[in-house]
């Protein structure tokens, strides 16, 4: 199951979070704005701006795909200041974190996680994406689509949650 | 583990939420600004405001678990407008989903989900938790959080995601 919650469900929010931001380029065509006004948005002034909470938004799925599964992430140096560039790398995170099978997961509950930030603590596998991983993942992409929001962009919550797999008995 | 990304972790998230809230209203206090100020903040005039948010953020988490478990929610009229009204919600809403059982669970994961709005369609008890409630229980926090901290909060990421069950060997 875990293997749903992070490598599925991530790189469907990751997805629907490339999608905002072609609404958001199109709404800032449409007004006339350049897209680095948006990219740079931010919703509080000590608050990251809406280019950093797309790159925190991929680092919390590919850092934890990698962790549960003992993969290499491919490193990315934060450096994305346009749009196409953000693309690429939503594009490369969804890319690594579904290269891994849920055989990989076999033993991702079990995994003592750690970061060197956590001074020798560490989170079991299912904690850490439960507690950790899953609630920055959306509060990421929440906090993405919110800058965008208040700044009159025209989304909405079926943006933000992606299509449901509805059944019709 | 169904059980643990709804009842435990809702409970948790909801938990996180009133302290927030707590914390807005000890900050309303130092600025001499009336608690409804805050609570009718929004970010974007057609979304909806604090007290909103909360009170969808208890519902995303009441009708997921009665749904997978086929108990009954509180009923809420959407009436409250002071901290301790909405404090009383968070706190019915834990004691509600915390009433139900892991064994209430046995067969949520097969379970079809729908609602009126649905117009007969439904989701699989899995698919509605992992790609409905979840997602929607992070972004109605996510949003009250940001509301608060846009409006000059001291809060952080912590306060977010409250206590981590950190281990050393």
């Amino acid at each position: 199951m875990l293997y749903d919650l992070t490598v599925t469900q991530f790189a469907k929010m990751l997805k629907n979070l490339d999608a905002i931001l072609v609404k958001a380029s199109a709404f800032a065509e449409a007004k006339k704005v350049d897209m680095s006004v948006l990219l740079n948005a931010r919703l509080a002034p000590d608050q990251f701006d809406l280019k950093k909470q797309v790159q925190i938004a991929c680092d919390a799925a590919k850092i934890c795909v990698a962790k549960l599964t003992g993969k290499d992430a491919p490193v990315h140096d934060d450096k994305e200041t346009t749009l196409p560039e953000l693309q690429k790398r939503i594009a490369e995170t969804i890319a690594f974190i579904t290269s891994v099978s849920e055989q990989d997961f076999a033993k991702a509950t079990e995994t003592k996680v750690t970061t060197p930030r956590w001074d020798g603590k560490y989170l079991m596998g299912h904690e850490y994406a439960v507690q950790h991983s899953i609630p920055n993942l959306y509060f990421h992409t929440s906090v993405a689509y919110e800058i965008l929001r208040h700044n009159g962009v025209d989304i909405g919550k079926k943006d933000y949650l992606g299509t449901l797999p509805f059944k019709k008995d």
